[in-house]
């Protein structure tokens, strides 16, 4: 049985998630993509509620991403941390100037109540975005790494402020449990005829995603094709810790871990070109390149993907 | 009597109250001067804590303010506000780029308990300034603005926003029964050998401080000069709303309507040479050219003054 892409749905994390975004939001109308993003790595930071990978996702979409990071945007300064250095800090995280601007709304519109979603739609909106760019949940959820060096430390103190170099032991996922999801979510992933996890890292974007109280259930209970892409290529990560941190926590470096570790949540899974003799469980599976260097490179992997998947017989 | 200056206190509100407490600062050493500073007009803006007025004295004391307007950072940027407007915020008062620095500053600082008084001596000596700026009051004081054509307003709504045009009715300052001075403020008094009011808006910028309990006791208790230099020159007033203000809450725009608001608070006052022929009812007047336009204006003035009630026979 073959499908449509009416309702695409598709779990990103940050820099990569925001790279298979892109491309499926060259390829889709607005009303058929919702882009649902970790929060996870959200975080207090000057009194700011920051929330990074919503904000990559949203500067990609919106085209005002710097394009050498992949995160931020173009061209933007940096006097306030500079300011901020003069007044006895040493800031570790970078704040732009222009992007102070998105913490200080979003910050001001929490405190007067109102819901991540509803502010997060009013930033993409004001910023030219039609799709729909959904935190995961309203509820706050702190990933929580604990390390070797360290013990527990909060996301951004082991991503950010010690480059990822502490030994990963463990995860979790505080205020996952409580946290619901919104109807916004709810109902996206209802409507869904397409599922996608973009090539993130499974253990620290797409594993807070999962935790949240009924996405599991809410993914599992829809019938239709549920397909990850690895992050993992010729074994070495993309970008990022994945590849250390699945090493650390003692799991083969490999695409056919990625794809164990979503089970049952996935019923196909796509390498890269590079990895297209290796063995990996799962029902449907699709190579392609999936290295998406150019914005050209993005909306080809998105058409490709989702020529593939109605193609494919998913009965 | 002669007296000394080994304990002067000034009261002042924003850029014309910097420029004394500059000229002071230039003139004695920082054990002898204590400023004490109006938080009236602070307010919360974009979830900021801002403190106009102790950031226009630190700014000025520290050498970093912007000669031109006289508040602010010089060659400050506006990043974070030109992109806000690009989240369809409408900006209304101005934050530089550098000088959201302090406001996230104080801002977290103050979430996490701590005293305004204390963040502001950190902010100060960071910026390199050994003289003690105090704010009037570590609780919050709102200078609420009855007008005529809006009701009443936020002290900052009236002033930036309205660009203090509507026309004042009555004033009010939220909080100041329940204001305590304290210690630092109370301890600087007590000792303080000549209290100095600054050439600020007396209704707007010295009112509050002096609304704040114990303040008037406290200033009163000193049997020392207590000298208020007029802000008004000529029939107006050297820089903002002083004049209409006056006009429009039934009073004659005079230096002597000054003396009179202030009332037993002083016993000596300082007009303009242009209005040395004014009559003022004071127990001792000291005339000089009081418009401080340079830096060095300033310190001249400051000196004069000094000298002034060093030498007066205040018995």
């Amino acid at each position: 049985m073959a499908v449509t892409a009416d309702h695409v749905v598709a779990l990103v994390g940050g820099v990569g998630g925001a790279k298979l975004a892109f491309g499926l939001a060259r390829v889709l109308p607005p009303e058929a993509l919702t882009i649902i993003v970790n929060t996870g790595d959200d975080f207090r930071h000057y009194g700011l509620h920051i929330s990074p990978d919503l904000d990559t996702v949203t500067y990609t979409l919106s085209g005002l991403v710097d394009p050498v990071n992949g995160w931020g945007i173009r061209g933007d300064t940096t006097a306030m941390l500079e300011a901020m250095r003069r007044l006895g800090d040493e800031p570790w995280f970078r704040l732009g100037d222009q992007d102070l601007a998105t913490h200080l709304y979003r910050t001001q519109a929490l405190a007067e109540g109102q819901k991540l979603t509803a502010i997060t739609r009013r930033i993409t909106a004001s910023l030219g975005i039609l799709h729909a760019i959904l935190p995961m949940t309203d509820a706050p959820v702190a990933t929580i790494v604990d390390t070797l060096e360290f013990g527990e430390l909060p996301f951004q103190t082991y991503f950010v402020r010690h480059r990822w170099q502490p030994t990963l032991r463990g995860l979790r996922f505080e205020g996952a449990e409580k946290a619901e999801l919104t109807h916004e979510v709810e109902s996206a992933i209802r409507q869904a005829d397409v599922i996608l996890i973009a090539p993130s890292n499974p253990w620290l974007s797409i594993a807070p995603m999962l935790a949240v109280t009924g996405m599991r259930r809410a993914l599992l209970s829809r019938q239709v094709p549920r397909v990850a892409v690895s992050p993992i290529v010729a074994g070495q990560a993309v970008k990022g810790p994945a590849a250390k941190l699945m090493a650390e926590l003692g799991f083969r470096v490999s695409p056919a871990t990625v794809a164990d570790f979503y089970g049952e949540i996935i019923n196909g899974f796509v390498t890269d070109v590079q990895d297209q003799d290796l063995p990996v469980q799962t029902a449907h599976r699709w190579t392609a390149n999936t290295i998406m260097m150019s914005e050209r490179d993005r909306v080809v992997f998105a058409e490709g993907l989702l020529d593939w998947i109605m193609q494919e017989d998913w009965a």
